[in-house]
């Protein structure tokens, strides 16, 4: 039986344009040359940085492009926090970012999330109660590994306690370009863009592998990353920003996040529709309208040896726990980009034989 | 006056291979495609590492590629070490690498290097004074900043004290093969495969913006490595370093080789001639057959404010410090790679009639 994998969120091999990255490639070696060849200051490639501030109407000197956002993340926390300083992030959150938070030592305070976001009375309670929080760390928009989205009086509400608190939200929007349906919410850095720390990246848009990632931060603080980011790596791959920048330049991202949307769209539809023919009454799970990603609760607090069980029946998962600072034994992430219809609906299958057994 | 940089050691313009690298570039994503644009191991891309392996006569477990050796560096300190531990390293030094070790909190012993390499009867003394010397870092060929070699003698009795005294050897070897005369010495990984970590990269042989470098470890070290690489960036860009393995395999690498030493050679021979123009009997310096660097030391204790009046004539130099964890007011590094000969010639004279007013 060939195993169906709800693992990790990749975007499919089809995804990729292959032959427009080739051609982007090429010509921006040519005509850049020795400008993408050689070391260059560690904010990386200007154009792409000044092409993300028109986009986000911020100066260019608050865009910092690295390998990816995760490692901008890490070296963000270096340069904000020192050990056993206290975090807090949604719960479930991406899984990685657990792990640079646990890395660094700090403190990580786990807030729940509801249907419209994270449970910011309980955020609201212990930071009255004194807990020194210096830092949020939320994915708003179809949230890694939920697919929820944060409501717009949440986002409001979430400011406000930053502002009242002194504490950074770090925003990660992977996901926030690709809706489906439904009506966009502004952003929390749109709504407060002097107060927050937007963190992005190509890999979901373009492709993974370029290692593209950008973050939006207070002038100083592009300063402080950029130094600790040169210290460690000297600079990013220029060759890659440029090709990120020229394939953008040349018009190729509309109609690829067009080509995108359809793909995902028709999977995220089969993956619900799947879900309810084959989980009413047993499980709940989110209803995204875009993303890579459905959360999926188990009825009881978990399946015992759910994950080797549902190896030895052809579908790999990911163990719900490395989603949660504590418990997550009940939790699935589903992820249906990378998977055709087909196998969307084989692997469902699967999973609720396993699960109503 | 135009300024002249003896400033940081980069590759001259001309040296970087633009088209030959924009042919590779088209080619390995238009015949590999999703396999370098996609999520991958994080221990690099296969054949670049079985290449690798095979000029080393490693097993390619033995491999890791990174993002530049600094940071394959960065990671291994923070794999190997944990703070307060104690390292020793050459003095002078690469000026990052100090950078690195300070970050991380670690006791930084000094050894200083003699015409022949650093001081073993020193270092020796310490190690049986019960000095906790978990790992040694040293650039044995063509040693940035001073441009010295190791002798072969002082190689074997650095394996024995590794040996004997337990510590890691990490040999950096980016200048290794850009010897311009005379015989090239057994590097210590040569002469101690399994106990020597050696590090490298394509970025003064081919160019630096692409950002690839390795290291040879033990294998159980490249598992440890490779998943701290993981956490921090998922994956090094496949797409690099098959640019890299492509310009290999077509072939271009010999010849490159032989372009670059020409240019090289001619420069280093330059600088030499011209610094016994208007240098002897005022400073000493050495007289190396290879690299990016020449090291040279002012009579006395160097001399106030001659960074400050350097620039106001015309001429940038880095702090000699820099490389130093105690003293280097009177060291200057020289790198001579990217000047012509005409900038080598002012430049040295420029520098002369600062020391000798």
């Amino acid at each position: 039986m060939k195993p169906i994998f709800f693992t990790r969120g990749v975007p499919p091999r089809e995804s990729i344009p292959v032959n427009a990255l080739a051609e982007c490639a090429k010509a921006v070696i040519v005509e850049e040359g020795v400008n993408v060849l050689q070391y260059a200051p560690a904010t990386g490639y200007l154009p792409l940085r000044e092409a993300i501030a028109q986009k986000k109407s911020v100066s260019v000197d608050r865009i910092l492009l690295g390998q990816g956002s995760l490692q901008i993340l890490d070296i963000l926390l270096h340069c904000i926090l020192k050990p056993d300083d206290t975090v807090a992030v949604e719960q479930p959150t991406y899984d990685r970012v657990l792990t640079l938070m646990r890395r660094i030592g700090l403190c990580i305070f786990p807030v729940d999330l509801k249907s419209d976001g994270m449970d910011l009375e309980t955020l609201e309670g212990i930071l009255e109660n004194g807990e020194p929080i210096r830092l949020i760390y939320v994915i708003p928009d179809f949230q890694n590994p939920s697919g929820m989205v944060m409501t717009i009086e949440k986002r409001k509400k979430l400011i406000d306690l930053a502002r009242r608190f002194n504490f950074y939200i770090v925003e990660d929007s992977p996901y926030r370009d690709l809706r489906y349906e439904g009506e966009a919410i502004p952003s929390i850095f749109d709504l407060a863009p002097d107060t927050t720390i937007q963190l992005s990246s190509f890999s979901k848009l373009i492709c993974p592998g370029l290692r593209v990632g950008y973050a939006i931060l207070p002038q100083n603080l592009v300063k402080t990353a950029a130094r600790y980011a040169e210290d460690t790596y000297i600079n990013p791959s220029y060759l890659n920003h440029a090709i990120v920048h020229r394939f953008m330049q040349n018009g190729r991202m509309e109609e690829h996040m067009v080509f995108l949307k359809k793909i995902y769209s028709a999977r995220l539809n089969c993956m619900l529709s799947v879900l309810q023919e084959n989980m009413s009454g047993t499980c709940t799970w989110t209803h995204p309208q875009g993303g890579f990603f459905v959360g999926l609760w188990l009825p009881s607090n978990g399946k015992p040896d759910l994950l080797s069980r549902a190896e030895a029946n052809g579908l790999r998962l990911s163990d719900g726990r490395g989603f949660f600072v504590k418990g997550g034994e009940n939790f699935i992430r589903l992820p249906f980009c990378a998977l055709n219809e087909e196998e969307i609906n084989q692997g469902i299958i699967r999973l609720s034989q396993l699960i109503n057994k």
